[in-house]
């Protein structure tokens, strides 16, 4: 399957008084580009929450190359990079949409709870949507 | 019944490419003042949503007159102004410390409300309190 | 002339515990639509900056009708409703792109500053882009 | 030398749908826990940006074990864990105030650079404060 970047512009309001866009905002976006993954693979997000599935942040990290500014538009490509069933990992590219200069690299962790907190088994809870999730990040695989 | 001001560092994150404070974020500090004072009068709020009795803004304004900057603490004054047993009206003077320079000020009117959004009444959902709101707002009159 | 409304959807993180759009985000939402706008106008606000001229908000105010969620696309158009030379005013309808539904109505009043803070004349600093503002604001008169 | 934690409650604006604090928000925590032990350490960070130092973050990352809430207290304690002299190291133990559990770790690493972004050597730049951050992270080694 085929994935789209996702474009946004920078916000005047991520920028801090150093003039560039303040780092914690890459985390939010992140965010941004992995639930607009998920509506291309054809996964609504909102449509898991409503059935009890949450899919919060395990772990994350970023490493920051150049600074974004107000001006840019920002590009960035999620991968898919394992799937376990229990848990999902995706890799970041952030780059600047202009001259494709690359901003950011990044990753983050996820499992799959429901809203008390207890983890659930994607392979028990929905075995169509394992499989996909599987197969997609066998696309990855090198 | 004396409410002690909230008092809060500015934080790096909420400045913006002016080198100043973001104005949106005063909304926010209205917030934090808000459940302070709540706190204050002995009203819990994280008690009163798990009861499902929110507290949503209908209304928001603020005028800016002098810039917060990173390095200041903010002090913030809410006062309640009004009180319907529908409708709750707060003003806030958003103060420097360090010289208590008049930096803004703003106002917010709230309502009750469960969880799908009906409206509730106070005074029959819990008669203490609303006449103990009744009783904040009244010291307040001029 | 003839302005696009601003689109864009929600961002998880702008929800809160409520299931709700933060209602702070409005105002972030305000700024996102006025910067576009001005691009619409052929206004270029990074170019402004670096020419020394920021324009800060001296005040702000928005009414909530309507709580955006996280899933909903904003639709925010702009109203350029007063221009003096030294203040600018907007007025904003806020709605659901889906069904046009009104979520929130809201209005900005902004100053022209040079970086040290001193107010700006735009007639005697920039006399094309004065006569410009106010061709556009003519046109909203009723 | 002895650093206390920093202790801020959680802000409602800080939460999301899920009903926990949104994750971006602890990068945003470990900044004003570091901008804190800076100011015990007795170094002003306004006053090494107004002398043309900054010090922006290079990498991040957080693992989230337990989910902060409105209604928390968060105390955080940095640890100065290296120092290059063109580097920092910081690690951060994120604790609910209250019973101490452990919420999440985190690290980060920042250098210093001019405000053109061109690298700086503390060394170099200011002997006393590079002898003085050598020593804090000295203190800290097993």
């Amino acid at each position: 399957m085929k994935f789209k970047p996702y474009c946004r512009p920078v916000h005047y309001y991520e920028t801090d008084q150093m003039s560039v866009v303040h780092h914690s905002n890459y985390i939010r976006w992140m965010e941004e580009a992995r639930l607009d993954w998920m509506a291309q693979a054809g996964i609504s997000y909102p449509a898991l929450e409503q059935a009890g599935v949450l899919i919060p942040v395990v772990d994350v990290n970023c490493s920051y190359l150049v600074s974004a500014r107000y001006g840019d538009t920002v590009e960035i490509l999620p991968v898919l990079t394992g799937y376990t069933g229990v848990r999902l990992c995706f890799q970041y590219e952030i780059r600047r949409k202009d001259d494709g200069v690359l901003l950011a690299t990044a990753a983050s962790t996820h499992c799959f709870e429901d809203k008390s907190g207890t983890p659930i088994s994607m392979k028990r809870h929905d075995i169509g949507l394992h499989n996909f999730m599987f197969s997609l990040a066998a696309e990855e695989e090198p």
